[in-house]
């Protein structure tokens, strides 16, 4: 099995509104939780009991499209407001990453990072020691997970930051885009990927659902082409629109029952007709 | 810092459905995610996307209770359908709770364990190996952790498994029950909790959201007072109603909107006021 690993602040968490999007639900893409591979559902990356849509489930999405009969693995390791201090390569983050990539990789292989950071480092001038730090990360974490060649997708931060809510003290954004896109022209096996379009929830910094399933394409079209993403792919929204109307296999249908069935939204017998239908079904 | 590791499986994880209950948001309860403390908010073991309410939540605030001014961290390991056998010394979900322990232990001391499992072994003779597992297991913590005396504090399997649902298949509940009930009595430091008048979701397996508020009252109980906890006790609808009830901090009255906010439920101008009319108040 393959996996990949998702570093960052909240936007590669993810904050996207749950509700907004068609769920995903796929028996080939995994989530590593307490160190073993279970069938993914949004929330991937729990680092808050608010957390949401990031761009991991429609890069899982898309690696699966292309690689059928295969699984994918996501490593969630992303941390809500984290700075470039906090993933020092000391700190307790980059440790934690660290350690739960080891887990994965005793049962899968680590393909690809996915980075998104730096909305907690756009003022104050954090720009000017930013590079370093980043580059000091990937060095070690490539060391660490002995794979010294393994590519690193960089997102950008939002066009709409430093205008309103949350997002208004983002102010120094570009000078941090300007950086990442830098580092992926620079650092071998790294890529770029564009946030050109994508739009922010009302507080104006965290990327909305709808926005997160595209950043996810563009994320894997960087990983599987192994280039720079620097536009709008023309197929997003019929990509969004296909995905929503993928049919499911048996074992997702009983999967989405069964979720439901946890939450209280079905009695016993109806969930129980529900997974008899499904059996008995082609 | 105090803190303390859920281990088990979904009972402990927690399946009680979050709006059947009253949250419990507590500034001085904080649950470990990424390898650092965060404050805490329900699902606190977030093992699937269908966690909810465990007996942490009530647990931490009744020891919040009693040590004013001090935090109390919780290590979520606990995690869904796990046999005796999947918590053998060298498996993954070991391995990974040592492990979260450990980054926890860099700025906290633990100081108790709670272990609530055993639904997956209550069929097919299971029972009879049972005993030397957990023990060995217990034994293994202890060592990993460097705490030979800490508290383990045991809760009872549901005596409404093995009737309906998915709770029908655990007809040897009351073996496993025996077995959890003799290691109390027989390991050092090891305490009982009966879960008498608890009930379940209607899948007849997981103990409900009311009734994991009250398990997690006399698991305190047990770890507070050093002893088994073999009956209701007597305050549990009043605790209950009075942790309702409770006056919220201005941190944990922002957090309330934070959270609002995050989940898209307030527009950021309703948000913008509410956050003034806090800080403006006494």
């Amino acid at each position: 099995m393959k996996s990949i690993l998702l570093i960052g602040q909240s936007n590669m968490a993810g904050r996207g509104f749950i509700g907004d999007v068609s769920p995903i639900y796929n028996e080939h893409i995994k989530m590593l939780r307490n160190g073993r591979w279970q069938m993914a559902a949004e929330p991937l990356n729990f680092d808050r009991h608010v957390s949401g849509v990031g761009p991991a489930a429609s890069f899982a999405q898309a690696w699966s499209e292309d690689h059928p009969g295969h699984s994918i693995g996501v490593i969630p390791c992303a941390e809500g407001g984290s700075s470039i201090d906090d993933w020092a390569i000391d700190g307790s983050l980059t440790r934690h990453a660290i350690s739960e990539a080891k887990f994965a990789m005793e049962t899968s292989e680590i393909v690809g990072i996915l980075w998104h950071q730096g909305e907690s480092d756009s003022y104050g001038e954090r720009y000017k020691t930013y590079e370093d730090k980043l580059l000091s990360l990937f060095k070690h974490l490539r060391e660490e997970l002995n794979a010294p060649n393994i590519p690193i997708i960089i997102g950008e931060l939002g066009h709409y930051l430093g205008e309103v809510g949350f997002g208004k003290s983002a102010v120094e954004y570009k000078e941090i885009n300007q950086i990442l896109s830098k580092v992926a022209l620079t650092e071998k096996n790294c890529y770029f990927v564009t946030s050109k379009g994508l739009t922010a929830n009302p507080d104006g910094i965290h990327i909305d659902g709808i926005s997160q399933r595209k950043f996810g394409l563009r994320y894997y079209e960087a990983f599987s082409k192994q280039k720079d993403v620097l536009d709008v792919l023309p197929i997003e929204h019929e990509w969004i629109e296909k995905v929503a109307k993928r049919e499911l296999t048996k074992n997702e249908r009983i999967f989405v029952q069964s979720t439901k069935f946890a939450l209280g939204q079905l009695s016993f017998e109806e969930f129980s007709i529900n997974i008899s239908n499904i059996n008995e079904s082609k």
